[in-house]
């Protein structure tokens, strides 16, 4: 048996301007920061030993991280950070307010491009301005691995080789696994780990700095989920 | 030519009241907080983009390093944590505060403790309270690699092959790396970077807070090395 535990970020900036966030590196409010201070004393109360700490490669997700783990005593602990657990890419709608894109593009085309499955937000060029293309942190990656916009679909289809190599491995050798990461990495992940049907996972909502920890048989079989709030 | 950070944590609240500190997990305090993100500050005016961090399982150095990442726009880059790179152990010195010891085991023997490169001071035994053989971060250790207490000599022994196997190998590579870690590991690399004697060594200081910039050419000679401050 092995605990796997899931933190989506703490508010940001950018989630109380209600603006689209993405690949876009927005730091965490300072109720965000509470919040992933809050989330560490849930887990020192639920008495939970990390092995392995995964992030992505954004700032909110990864300062969420550390203030967690750091109030529950376990900072020390290995720690890798991907761009496979970034947040989905919002494409062009990135930096737009949602109630302006609402009202220039329609409140329906928007419920679509946030909610449905397999719709593409408008796409983003890698030469254009805030393309992840030109961020120092993905010059590593091959240039088609780079999006310019991303569904759900899309976005899982990136995380899942990444539970595959890693996490996977982790959780079947009874490690104790901590995430912290975003909306939409962590609904992929919810999503595969639960076999939750694509209309329903549209559905699934995470609260900020809300731990959700599962405890996983050696199969990866769900034995129990529980929020800590 | 890579360039090659060192930086000794910011002040702990164990340099402030006076106490050996070694392998105990002692936080930053608040001026220690303040000169990390100063470092970081530095970092930025000096416009490194750096490749890998390395730090050590100790909170102090891991949090220097994030606060001084964060500051310089780069928490994002892969990070390393090893027991390796821990400050020196102090034995059964840790704990104690210096002018008592001074007190009762003499002046001398004190500085002979603390400015020695060969004398161990008094070891802690595996069973004992605060032992790192019951700190759950080096349970993955053989119990004879866990140090009951170390000279600058023996901590030079086990930070050197972390060096040969990681960050040399990195520097070759060409890749720029930051080092967040502690007074007397960080005067263990300096000693084999640049080749200082046992004598010597003893006399070089580190302040906290301040990186130390070396050029390193492909055969990791220093071709140069800058305070910033």
């Amino acid at each position: 048996m092995a605990k796997l535990v899931f933190i989506r970020h703490g508010q940001s900036a950018w989630n109380l301007s209600n603006q689209f966030t993405g690949w876009v590196d927005v730091d965490l409010s300072p109720e965000g920061v509470e919040q992933a201070k809050n989330a560490g004393r849930l887990l020192k109360e639920a008495g939970i030993e990390f092995d392995q700490a995964y992030t992505s490669v954004l700032t909110r997700a990864i300062k969420t991280l550390h203030y967690a783990l750091e109030e529950c005593g376990q900072l020390w602990i290995p720690e890798e950070k991907t761009w496979r657990l970034n947040e989905r890419h919002y494409g062009a709608l990135q930096g737009l307010n949602k109630a302006e894109t609402a009202e220039k593009y329609g409140e329906e085309q928007v419920h679509i491009w946030r909610r449905s499955y397999d719709t593409l937000p408008p796409l983003l060029d890698a030469n254009d301005e805030g393309s992840a293309a030109q961020d120092r942190r993905y010059a590593h990656l091959d240039p088609r691995a780079i999006p310019g916009g991303e569904n759900l679909k899309v976005t899982l289809e990136r995380v899942i080789p990444f539970w595959e190599d890693k996490i996977a491995p982790d959780l079947i050798d009874g490690k104790n696994v901590i995430i912290a990461a975003h909306g939409n990495s962590l609904r992929a992940l919810t999503k595969y780990l639960e076999n939750i049907s694509d209309d329903d996972i549209m559905n699934l909502e995470m609260a900020t700095g809300e731990p959700v920890v599962y405890d996983l048989d050696e199969k990866l079989q769900v034995q129990n989920k529980q929020k800590l709030n």
